[in-house]
């Protein structure tokens, strides 16, 4: 977070006053010495970031396929050592044929996925994801200063597992996922929760790490309806306390305690 | 928008209902037969999308530049025809240095103009500030429906000029700018209203256009402070009524009628 000299004005009022806003930064990710992404992002959890991003983008399986990784601070680069040769694959289609997007990482990769159901047996009843939305409201720490960041949360159904924030939603995402690798996450028994609508991208994030459930209290787009009725991923949106819309896969929330 | 049947659940009832969700779509922009960019996006005003992300982009100076534009509604596809060579330069820089990112498109490129100031001489006082982000949020249609989208709208101080949606908050902003250029828009006695917060990635755009202010009931971040004192661009954050919060520029916010 930097603070700013900034004017604050009330109707005939203005006043001269600091202001704490949220951080941003370019970050560059090097596979092998070569620039893969470069990632506008919040300053930490960085390394969560990098793992996140490589899996929920198909890139490794899991957390043991990076070798070895370095965060440089003063150039915001982090170098990966992943020896995986499926890499150089990947890394070319996705320059070739889905072109440069904002989030559209890898989508004709991902195209791939669209049937692959997710197999789980994971149920929540609706007072614990209006317990679980509760807490995690509370806990964006880099929100209720700034107002200027997402955040994104896996959960057991019980307690909140993990919570990371950044300026990007899909980033959020990558970070809690990407911690939660490192924790040996069963993710098949988890909710995804984010702060940010659910489209597309979210959905794919999700069915890469076999999580069934994703919540948010704010809408889905269509195509993020239609990809979880195929691979059977529950969406819930506009969840504000115990009201809540079930968009898919309504079999795992069931009852009200 | 699509409709589909939910299942709203409000403490212990469950009521099977119609809900309309924004539509999302994966649309690729190729010059010259090469894919240069797939956006996902929302169908509508895809004209307007192409011209001012090319704009914006820094690819072309203007709507001329642009000799011939087919959008194919099956493939969701458009095909540029726009023979300027500039443009090899710059998406080989795209794929090479900047490499691919969320909204980080033509980020070294952009660099380049981090010194360059806004001159204007516009000026706008914040009850009309107030009176036109009023009018800004009752204008956005698919909002109001779905809760999933993000709009943006140009000004001149006085009316709405244009106002544009999308499920993406560039793609908003990218649309408006592209309508705004098949107008003559004098952009420099413009200011940019946008729903989302306000992130490097926007100040580029709105410094593109040689926009002198940008206003949002949301965040911005450090680096869009940062570049908008560079810019001599005004930033407003948090614009509710005639509270609002000035991070740069405030020589154009005089007093408040």
């Amino acid at each position: 977070m930097e603070t700013f000299t900034i004017t604050k004005i009330k109707g005939n009022d203005r006043e001269i006053t600091e202001d704490v806003v949220a951080q941003e930064i370019p970050f560059t990710v090097i596979l092998r010495n070569k620039e893969l992404v470069t990632l506008l992002c919040s300053p930490f959890d960085l390394e969560d970031l990098v793992r996140g991003f490589l899996f929920t983008s198909g890139l490794i399986k899991g957390a043991a396929e990076i070798k070895n990784m370095m965060i440089d601070r003063e150039r915001w680069s982090c170098y990966v050592d992943m020896p995986k040769v499926e890499t150089e694959k990947l890394i070319f289609k996705r320059l070739y044929t889905s072109g440069c997007g904002r989030g559209t990482l890898f989508y004709s990769v991902l195209d791939i996925m669209y049937k692959s159901k997710v197999i789980s047996d994971f149920k929540i009843k609706t007072g614990s994801i209006a317990d679980l939305m509760n807490d995690f409201q509370k806990r964006s720490e880099v929100y209720l200063k700034t107002g200027g960041t997402h955040s994104a949360a896996l959960s057991d159904g019980k307690d909140i597992l993990v919570f990371r924030e950044d300026i990007g939603r899909h980033n959020a995402i990558d970070k809690a996922v990407g911690r939660a690798l490192m924790n040996n996450c069963d993710f098949k028994n988890t909710l995804l929760i984010t702060s940010g609508r659910i489209s597309s991208e979210v959905l794919f994030k999700v069915r890469k790490g076999g999580i069934p459930m994703v919540v948010s209290k704010s809408a889905p787009t269509n195509q993020a309806v239609k990809l979880a009725r195929e691979m059977d991923i529950t969406v819930i949106g506009f969840a504000r306390g115990t009201r809540m819309n079930v968009y898919s896969g309504e079999k795992r929330v069931n009852g009200k305690e």
